[in-house]
């Protein structure tokens, strides 16, 4: 048996923020709206339960709510077996799911259409204007503090001597971002669970979460709100990636009344980027969290340009999910 | 002009769970009520802004909503010179205070009578149930995570280690904060801003705070949800403290259902604690946050018992701050 | 042109210490003397030295001096293209070559014939004495103290943890190396450059280094003199290691009036090992270090019982050389 | 019973090494050669030994032997109760001093003048060359790895970011110090024993220890020897220090074929300076290294300039010691 759970989310007739943002920015001169993007986006992963006992598991897999009104249809996440799973949102309004795994073979995919623009995503610029801490809204601040993985205390110092000379605002967060996608070397085998934006900063080596982390503690420590956030990204609009397809970290600053997107590993805005969850840290939005021993023993990622009449190929068989990778 | 805050908060009719608790299990046996316990509870502190801009301070400074309820009557928190204090709730429910102080010497006093029983706070046996994360309230879950101060996943084998070998549940968490307290040692000069729980654990020193996130992680790892609070805790049934009166870190695990409070650096029950506020860590809950250069020139917090018919001095006046401390 | 290094050392007609030590052990009940061993050793390096500058590179690629007079022949260490090989003793005694590589390809290799016994290495016994500081010679006390990758300050308070209870010496020792060998799970994706013995313990992972110094970090906060080695060690008397022959890291006790070899990650006793230099920790006894740019492209190392009469094949020749890791 | 222990060191008909270059620039354009310059140096050290037990203790408490020809008269460290006093230089050349001390009170004192001249200690220029790593004398190199107060790995990408910029030898040694003297806050309660160049550099706080190992990491980062020092320095030709006087650290750097002084919480040449120990990091160089349990109850250094005629009061009695602290 296959449980097909069909997540609901809260619908909404405006369009979200940053796309009327968008739409605003393309009229100043060339009225041409950008072309549609729609996107397959989707993933399977298989997971060996060790047991004797059930493993709990928690999952933030999900488009986020802001976004999943653009998806083309009610997304399904498909567990096999299947099984009960509930869904509750957590304090930063992302959507989590909960199983109870029995020992064995544990299957999780999905797969969806969302729809978008072909555009880059907004960005703020070097006039971009940073808060007092005393006006920015309370829901900001904790964005301003240290997390596991974000040690803003020890960093502080660095980065005023990096980046303190530079005028307050969107100037010193476009210099930081340049500054971690210049200095930090992209590597998969240069990273660990423990990595933190200090060992990030001193070892010049890292992922995309590593570079994120580094980049937002850098704007914490110039008192700029900060948040990492994980999302979908495929190569529309940029060269291909010879690496497997994966999940994508970035993260977003406040400044100008707003989050704005950054990317601290590709350095520049991009297209067709699909947020999935958000929070202080890595440790907020882990993709899956195992409470007892698991192994992963397959996961694929897929984020591509899918034509208008494509037929979709069914998450939930193996065949398919190959496919997805290749 | 001095501005004298007066906090709302919400009320209510029915008792704070723990009392009604209390009152149950002190009615196993012995019928007696514990006699009324009323404590006078404030702070003193004295801030220099060093300028020219004014300074955004952050305040976690009252009680906590849920044991409001229990003051004799609505709490004041005075700030001089006068200026607005925007209070508004955190993600965890805290009550916050937000201030842009101008140049100058600020001050910040707070005094009140809180109504309780003379009474142990209740405590988890050997016997309280550990929850399956499966089974765990959604807004429980964060505080199975890693956090600034608490490195979960650093310290995951070392509990394991220690307590892996006991029954889980409230065993273990007996346990845990008895090792903590046993074999940290207090002292104010063996801290630092940025002690992490890792640190407390290989030099063996610290103070309460940085006890309480060892004893928060050796939970968290054995997957046991933990927090961290701040209160009050004046010296009432307990020998008198000669270090001057502070302000006071404990934690708080959840078994059986239900939220329990923790000392490591008493290692037991203590009667007449005052919640402040709750987080992950300290970062979360840091009694002063200032987004500026400020200097503290003046600290002192009062937590005794009150005679019912004491006359109270009146907060805001320097006499009566100084005498607060004698 | 290649230059043959003919490295000279200190002659002896006296017989290495462990090996009386272990001829004195076998005479113990049984008078049969294990019977020879020969072992066959060497190593093929390849660099790309980018320049435009020459490299200084020093080499710790030699047997040690005490070891050297088990050597059949003068040792040859071949430097292509033909270059001048500085050989010095550092401080620790061991052998050191330094060569300014201009850029380009720089090829190192050597091979030996090591003549020794099929017999395990000496080990002690939990009854093995552990001298007072006040009575160690003045050259053991160096590896008391804390190094690079060997926080004895941080680890002390969890070594006396876990050790504090046994008597002191041998039984101390012995229990450490069990503690490592069983904690810590060997692999090669599990190491870092700048991992330290802390890191080791709380990661509970590593390669034969990172073992190495985690035992010798607990010895030293044992006030038990400890010192990291490098060598020779093939699968002779124990199972074949799948993974590609490398040089191997150990370490040595003081006990009993005389250094000890031990092995963590290996949990026991070897035969066959061939000792190239000593130091306090990886630090200073690094294979290779290099003062400039520089990319390994080849790497082999043999450790082999060889045939009485068996031909050695040459080294130098990229024919030998490959042959050497099949 | 009170043992004067006289120090034997090797003497020398011919001047210490800076003295004659000092001498030599003293020459160029000002033939006037600088004052005598008289030191009386000294300290009186109390212990309590906790027992029952002895205690071995370690003593580097000794004029370096190459400034011993420079003492008035035999050093006298006198030890209370009398014990005997094992005296041997260490890997470094350094004198050591070895006690075992019977449970109880210990006191240990040193009184000696050391003649010098009055002149800043010499310094390397902007040009001074940094010698290739080929070319370095082997006792050397050791100098350019790290230890474990010198992370030379983790704050090299650091180092290379602040002055790989400037050209390499004395101009890179220059900007070295001089940032660590005006970024590093000094303050007594901001050090800890196992602070590390990596914590004071993003702490930017410390006490001269903490500096010397900053500035070292930093040069040997840029392969540029360096080493720790300990010493007497008082405030001859400086501004009185108000802080109680104590033992001072400085470092050296190998530049132009010889080691320099430096000194980084002071940033400049300082006049009077007394060499006690040099090693790798403050490891190698502990003023007093204890295995077993003891408090120090009484700590007073004296370092001044002493009138030609003064009658110098006698070490080893309580009225003196307490007049060198005045």
């Amino acid at each position: 048996m296959i449980t097909d759970v069909t997540i609901p989310f809260p619908t909404s007739s405006s369009p979200p923020a940053w796309q009327s943002h968008a739409a605003a920015t393309s009229m100043t001169g060339a009225p041409a709206a950008p072309r549609p993007l729609s996107l397959r986006i989707g993933f399977d992963m298989q997971f060996e339960i060790a047991g004797p006992t059930p493993t709990t598991m928690l999952f933030m897999l999900y488009v986020h709510p802001t976004v999943a009104p653009q998806l083309d249809a009610p997304e399904r996440l498909v567990v096999d077996p299947g099984m009960g799973v509930e869904a509750f949102p957590d304090a930063f309004g992302n959507r989590c799911g909960r199983v109870v795994a029995p020992p064995g073979l544990l299957r999780v995919s999905y797969d969806a259409v969302y729809r978008s623009r072909f555009e880059n995503e907004p960005q703020p610029d070097e006039s971009s204007r940073q808060h007092e801490a005393g006006e920015l809204p309370p829901m900001v601040l904790p964005f301003l503090m240290g997390s596991r993985y974000c040690e803003v205390d020890r960093l502080s110092a660095v980065a005023w001597d990096l980046f303190g000379k530079l005028p307050p605002g969107g100037a010193r967060v476009l210099a930081i971002n340049e500054w971690v996608f210049k200095n930090i070397a992209f590597g998969y085998r240069l990273t660990r669970p423990n990595k933190t934006a200090l060992d990030t900063y001193v070892e010049r080596t890292g992922v995309c979460r590593d570079m994120m982390h580094l980049a937002i503690t850098f704007c914490r420590a110039m008192n700029i709100p900060a948040r990492y956030a994980t999302g979908y990204l495929g190569d529309i609009d940029a060269d291909p990636d010879p690496t497997p397809m994966d999940f994508s970290a970035f993260y977003e600053v406040y400044l100008d009344g707003r989050w704005w997107p950054m990317d601290a590993r590709h350095g520049r805005a991009r297209v067709g980027r699909v947020l999935m969850a958000r929070g202080r840290d890595a440790t907020d939005v882990a993709l899956v969290t195992s409470f007892g021993s698991h192994r992963l023993t397959k996961f694929t990622v897929v984020t591509e340009e899918s034509a208008p009449a494509a037929a979709m190929s069914l998450p939930g068989s193996p065949e398919a999910s190959l496919a997805l990778s290749a």
